[in-house]
Formats: structure tokens, C-alpha cells, sequence
């Protein structure tokens, strides 16, 4: 796995505190548009509209559209990792995993099931298209996977998880269930399926503690 | 679960033979440009340049934009049911359930992991914006679990799989471990995921047989 980590981090330092202010409504304008009619039904201009900002202070802050797509996936990145705080770093009991993964059924069912995934969504739409927006998504959802892994790794180290399981491979399949089960609720507009798809796999991961 | 059919279905019937062929050439023409732009980047006049037909042949057929994706849909649901036939319909074994998601892993590796999944890639697109679209993926979606759920149910009923199973839960969670796996898979440009998301949840049906 590679190492998670920000694309435009160095960049992101060198602006002043109003730069960085600006940078930051622009990526969460467009990040707000990207989710409704996904990256390749917003355009530069619906955003500088939407930011009420020009094109060139969006050139200089991003290059490209590609730029800010980029910065987009880290954003809702971000914004998901720091709203699944402080529960995504200590999912190191079935509990806590069954406890994070209701959370988002919760969360869903809130919303009537519409809207998916953020980053799911964009992954579908750009994986084959765009390739730096494909890098940028294999780091997101590392960032994402991370945690879990991290969580059964600590089960394991206190032989709570029997040695072995493989702690990547089940933390990958439980991300696995969390996307697929997120599309078939947005599509069926119920959060069983979310629910019964990362439920088999917490029952799975379950299968491997030491009694 | 909805009964598994095709909105399409009277429509067709009425067709003559060059009817059905014309029709048929531009669901074709518009799902393999779908597949690669999606439906909100694949305009009519794409499809009459592909496929050599007017944009008249195009509403007579399917009504509209809406009618034609919807085409596509069952189009697509159509070929991957076929394509997996006989093996869908004999999905009553730990070992028939592992061949058939290996073959689709061995598919996802002979094309680099570019594509995705068809049917998830517009499910992905289309969920929240064409309510209609919707309608047809919730279809597509139960068409394919179907056999999944019987082919557990028949495990069943033999006495196979423990009668406490809920087989169509279980047919869910391993429906999105094939769509979850299969974007990761794609984003990663590695099989591996799928086969991990798969691999847990088979696992998990595996420990309900009756040993």
C-alpha cells in the first residue's frame, strides 16, 4: 500500500492566511457542485459563479481543472475522515467497527439514502479518466483504509485476532462493503443493503477472534 | 425485493425484425459509449454519428434521453446475465460461488481493471439525477441478485447452509462486495481487492454450512 498522503501539501504552506481562505471556499464550492452533477458536469465557470471568484484566481491556485479536482477528492477526504473522528482511530473491537459502521447507515437513512458516497462517487466517474484524479483517489481511499487496518493490527498485536488473519485484506473488504453497500442503498433508497453488505463482513472479521 | 423484469418488455414485442435491428445497433452503440463517457457525457447527436442513425430513428424508439438509458440498462443487464450464464444459474455451492467471482476477477485483470462495472458505473452516475434511470437500476440490481439468493436458497433447502442463514441477506452482502471490490479494484488498477471482498464474504456464507 502506499503511503497516504496530500498531493498539494508543500503548496498549500506557501499561501498567506487570505490566500488560503480563498483556496479554500473555491474547493469547497466546487466539492459541493462535483457531489450534485459530478466533476464532468461542473464546469469552471457554473464554479467561479458559485465561489464568486474569476477563472484566473482559480487558475492560479489549482493550474487546471485536473488541479482542482485533485484538491477536491483530498477535501472530501478530509471531510471525512475528521467527521468519522475520534471513532476511526479506535476501531480496534467488533464493537467499535459495528459502531462506526451504523453511524453511516444512520446517516444515510438521514439523508433518504440520496447522494452516496463522495468519494465513490468521483471514483466511479474518473477512475478510467483521469489519471492524476486516479492517483489522487488511490491515496483517499488508503487514507480511509488506513484506520481500519490499523484497528485490527492493534486486535491482532493483543491476540484478541487470531495471528492469522490478514488484517489488510479484511480491513480492504470491509471498505469493499462500505462502497458497495453504499450504491445499492442509494439506488434501492433503503440502508439495508449498506447494512447487511458491511454486517456479513464485521461477522467475518468476528469469525477470527480468539475465544 | 421487486419482481426482476423489463420496463421494455411490450414495447419490443410490437417491433418488425428491421425494427428490432435498428434498435437494437443503437442500444449498443449508445451503452458502449456510455460505458466509456458516461450518460451525461454521451449527447444524441454522439449516438446518431456512431451508430449511422437519425435523431428521429432515436425518438421513435425510446421517447427520449431517459427512455434510451434505460434501454442501455437493460441492455447491459441483459449481457452480463448472459455472459455469466450457465454458471449464474448454479450458484448452489461454495465452490460454484468462488468460480464465478474468480472468472469475473480473471476478467477485471485481462482489461487492466479499466472499465468498472457496467451497470455500477451508471448506477454510480444516474442514482439521484434520473428517477427513472433509478427504477431500472433497482430492476438490474435484482436481476442479479436473484440467482445469488436462489442458488443460496437451494443450499437451504437441501439442508446445506443452516436454516438460521438469511439467504438474501447474504446474497446482498455479496452482491456489494462484487460492486465495492470492483471499484477498488478499478481505482487500484489490481484485482486484488475484489478478490479480498469477495474471498470475506464467501468465507461468511461458508460458516453458515452445516458441517
Amino acid at each position: 500500500m502506499s503511503t497516504p498522503v496530500r498531493a498539494d501539501e508543500p503548496e498549500r504552506r506557501r499561501l498567506t492566511k487570505a490566500g488560503r481562505k480563498t483556496r479554500e471556499r473555491i474547493v469547497e464550492t466546487a466539492a459541493e457542485l462535483m457531489f450534485h452533477r459530478g466533476a464532468g458536469g461542473t464546469s469552471i465557470p457554473d464554479i467561479q459563479a458559485a465561489a464568486g471568484v474569476s477563472a484566473s484566481q482559480i487558475y492560479h491556485y489549482f493550474g487546471d481543472k485536473q488541479g482542482l479536482v485533485l484538491a477536491v477528492i483530498d477535501h472530501q477526504t478530509d471531510a471525512k475522515i475528521t467527521r468519522q473522528r475520534p471513532l476511526l482511530d479506535s476501531l480496534d473491537s467488533i464493537e467499535a467497527l459495528r459502531e462506526w459502521c451504523d453511524i453511516a447507515g444512520d446517516r444515510q437513512d438521514a439523508m433518504g439514502c440520496e447522494g452516496g458516497c463522495e468519494i465513490g462517487s468521483l471514483a466511479s466517474e474518473l477512475a478510467d479518466s483521469d489519471q492524476s484524479a486516479r492517483a489522487g483517489l488511490v491515496a483517499a481511499f488508503d487514507r480511509w483504509e488506513d484506520p481500519i487496518r490499523s484497528g485490527l493490527a492493534r486486535m491482532q498485536a493483543r491476540g484478541e485476532l487470531s495471528g492469522s488473519a490478514d488484517v489488510a485484506a479484511l480491513a480492504t473488504a470491509l471498505l469493499a462493503a462500505i462502497q458497495g453497500g453504499m450504491l445499492l442503498s442509494q439506488v434501492r433508497r433503503s440502508s439495508t443493503a449498506y447494512r447487511q453488505a458491511v454486517s456479513a463482513v464485521i461477522d467475518h472479521i468476528e469469525s477470527h477472534l480468539v475465544r
